[in-house]
């Protein structure tokens, strides 16, 4: 049984707040959140108490794991907590906006040698996760292209895109990883080309809403991922591994399995209206995996340097969005 | 809120159980079994206390309502129990598998007026449902011919089978509520052509695992069902409405998204290994359907008339199956 | 090279003829039609000449081979013909409307010994004969249930209903064929029950438009076949086929592979407008089939015995709608 | 009625043979070939005769138009002859391999004002052309994003590759005239991306067999298109076209309808073993939109402008390849 402090009582704060009282393995303590009332909201609907400070949740006499889901800009600075109080820690990602930062969080929390995870949902996927046991055992062969395609229904608020780091490292990141966990290798280099399409204003601020990114990897394999902000038909993630003996792909998702006919065409359900309803189950299946590796002392399935991995990747594709060349990625970090 | 008793720790008792302690407005009481310690565990790990006696369980100043998933002999004594004490009542199909004494438990409990639900749990399933709505909407016109398909994975132990009332009691009933559910139609005769092809001693039992029965509705529209016990690829299950105007249906469910594609051949993911795994949400959902018809003094979405109609066809069913001829259904019981 | 003459220069001749100009290895002479106009016609299209007489098609100085396209009144006095002449024979369904002189043409064709095909199209679409192959490898194991679906877009005119023999003997009894063809097993006995809801005139000229036929094969398999006049979709046509290991598909071929999606739907191109569209290669490649029967002396892939079979089940059905009850089938004729 | 001359009996010569005989308003008069037995067997299989001399193939009191399927190093001077005899011609693609010289080319050809059609068939793919109308029609809104694939089964031989031009200029030019035409818009820049991965003797000759290249259109929206030349899965070509409304796509097109379901998996068919059973249909579809081009006096569905258009950007992905960043693209030749 582990005891849990969660850090953090907003939007995904409560989704991560179901995920820990239901899990019978996890005895959900603690709720902290700079607004005490919402962390007392929170923490009331789960059988849990809301910490009145920072100290009162990270104190290992209470707990043995803290769910950091707080404000990004805190991130770096609750996981010095963790490895300060030696608590094991499940981690939004990025670990910090900037790089440099994050890199030096990541040493001192590994110096600290406290179990870290960073919370890439997606790798726990049902069919992402069936795709990656496909690659790993051989079924495709050699890896020589992916494709992955990541799709928003809608532009979100222009106040988010302001303060997000811009798709590469907001959305697209997610898929940076996925591509290295899938593959197993590095990426060498990425070039990107994006345009402001769905909202012009998302131009003024520096930013893209479509883009088109290529990175090589170490094998000379490439990769393609197509980054949109606004489908006007859901939510569209899906994933496709080809290599030297076949192909396999973790297919686009259906909302639903109706079919109506009539006339000459034939009308299905279409995908899930957001990236919520259709990553919902990984929440859960992700902190169950940090809970399994920290019951069994396993290796995390995803460590603070593949976080840092992702926002490698991502620095170079926000450059390569400027320069138009392909840009070199450095993961020694 | 509502305070529940589940009477019945068996396997669906224990499903329940977690749909009970998950739903935000049930308060989950107490549990009662012919096994005590099996109550007293199934309770404990919920949350909830194992009652001593039915009467206990019974009890209005405990509970408001009841969840029968009791053996099938006892659902009947256990519904006039509830009806005896003013409680709400979520049931177990069959009401009693001798349909003379179900009519009369019907009979009994609706004099007493207490609001009664027959777990008729594949109505709550996402896709049938939305097919109801299509149909209900006019979208495929008059109905002209329904196609039910209900096969299962493995054929049950004959220990089971001996008891279970034969195929079209068990298996096929459900189906015949959704014809009725889904087209708003009565049936006025059936014809069942079975064989025992899966397993000799289902033939040496009376019995038959695979069968095809005709419906004809009211309106001389038509229903085709097959019910196939063992399909060596899975739980199947679909639904198929032809109208005047178009088709509609709720198509054969996948268990995952991913295809590979090797040679000549792409191969996908099949169909669930079993029944549970396919209807599993549809008992929470059957269950908020009813909390939610006992909050809002609503109809209930199953009806005890529902549950005779469904046994009446099936007692013409396994008439036919015998006669070789169609045989007529009478629902004014 | 095989000479052939084509008797009849309707609709279904017109398609025979291409199928004739287009075979490498058919020498393609005459065309006779009851109108002497109208088989010039077809013949000036395809570099053939128009017959004067029955006789001169019949001649087997001039040919090796008639394809009997006529009017099926006249498929039974044509075979004989061929059967004087001694000339090979490609025949339309049915092979007499009435199955005693049915019965009497195949004794009569037998006796002269000549190689006669009957002209069952749909045994040579390119996924039915798939899903043969592959029921005949054991890929299901021993067939336990068959499912057949015939669907047509919209009622044909009730002038050509009236004289259709009804829509066992017209429509059905292409799926009878291709249940016995597929499993390699008769069936032993046949219930059907049948409704007129496409229009109520189909009724009053004692025939129906919706119906549901059950067979048993002589294993005790089961056949289920839909067949409907008017969907409002286009034209379905499937074929599934459970056994002990297993089961297979020749699902619903669509027209068009394009998808759209808005908003929360997936419109996908639907089925094929008519049954022409959707069987129209398999004329083709079931002239090749004969042809190249002819020229290896090969047994030929649909003998008349398949056909009075075909015809036999087509009796028992339409016996079946009117009785309420499973009809024998006897195929000692 | 056309009367056409055929330039070059080759494989690709014969495929446009066969479509030249059947098509109803063509008069298939002559073949020309280097090798003349060749030419003679190939006229002789078609009721056509071989031409003993160039000249005689584009003597127009003999023939109206040629189709140009000759070794591509005589396209140029093919299309130049057309235009001294004043012929309609339809060429395959390219115009010639060195651009400048095809751009002298289309500019000697437009002077003496023939009518032409450069053959890209894939235009007149079903679903490719129905994917444009839907473009065409707004249902997709503004286009912001389109994917190509196009992917074969099996590495060509080495001496192929080495007179091939290289991947852009062979195979993904295809797919640079699809962009064009689906989107009616035109590219500015191109970057590529490119491995050789399925044998290093592809690196040797300085060419790639598997390529990720991105398109940025005029209007800022963005193209991707992956070239793989070995599958090990059949032959695989889709496009999927994002635009501000929804998306449409021409889906992966199987090679048959055939589905097993055994055990955990569903195994369909998959795709066509080759680029040819894909694209069979395309040619002599594209044959006829020329004739019908030509009879109606249309512009062509496919001018030499759009021919040295696609060359044009395949020039700029080959320079893309090597210099690692993208390329502009200058269409005013």
């Amino acid at each position: 049984m582990q005891r849990f402090a969660l850090i953090g009582a907003g939007f995904i704060g409560s989704v991560h707040a179901q995920s820990l009282a239901a899990h019978p393995d996890v005895d959900f303590r603690l709720v902290y959140d700079v607004d005490f009332g919402r962390a007392e909201a929170l923490a009331g609907r789960h059988g849990a108490r809301a910490a009145r400070t920072l100290a009162d949740a990270f104190d290992p006499a209470e707990v043995d794991a803290v769910f950091i889901a707080s404000s990004t800009d805190t991130h770096a600075e609750n996981l010095r907590r963790a490895a300060d109080a030696g608590l094991a820690a499940l981690v939004e990602k990025p670990i910090d906006l900037d790089l440099a930062r994050a890199a030096e969080t990541v040493a001192y929390v590994e110096r600290a040698g406290i179990p870290v995870m960073v919370d890439f949902n997606r790798r726990f996927d049902r069919d992402h996760a069936e795709l990656k046991r496909l690659v790993d055992a051989g079924e495709v062969g050699d890896v020589a292209l992916v494709q992955l395609t990541s799709r928003g229904p809608a532009l979100p608020p222009l106040e988010y895109l302001k303060v997000s780091g811009g798709q590469m490292r907001d959305q697209t990141v997610h898929f940076f990883d996925l591509a290295r966990w899938i593959t197993g290798l590095d990426p060498v280099e990425v070039f990107v080309a994006g345009s402001a399409l769905a909202d012009p204003r998302v131009a003024e601020i520096g930013d893209v809403d479509t883009s088109a990114a290529t990175l090589r990897l170490s094998s000379g394999a490439l990769v393609q991922i197509d980054s949109v902000r606004h489908t006007g038909y859901g939510y569209d993630e899906r994933i496709e591994v080809l290599g030297s003996e076949g192909m396999a792909e973790s297919g686009r998702m259906r909302a639903g399995g109706v079919t109506r006919f009539r006339g000459p065409h034939a009308t299905s359900d279409g995908l899930h209206a957001g990236w919520f309803e259709r990553v919902q189950p990984t929440y859960a299946a992700a902190l169950g995996a940090f809970v399994s590796a920290l019951e069994t002392s396993a290796p995390m399935p995803a460590t603070l340097r593949d976080g840092l991995a992702a926002q490698a990747i991502a620095e170079a594709a926000a450059r390569s969005l400027i320069t138009g060349r392909a840009e070199a990625i450095d993961l020694a970090l």
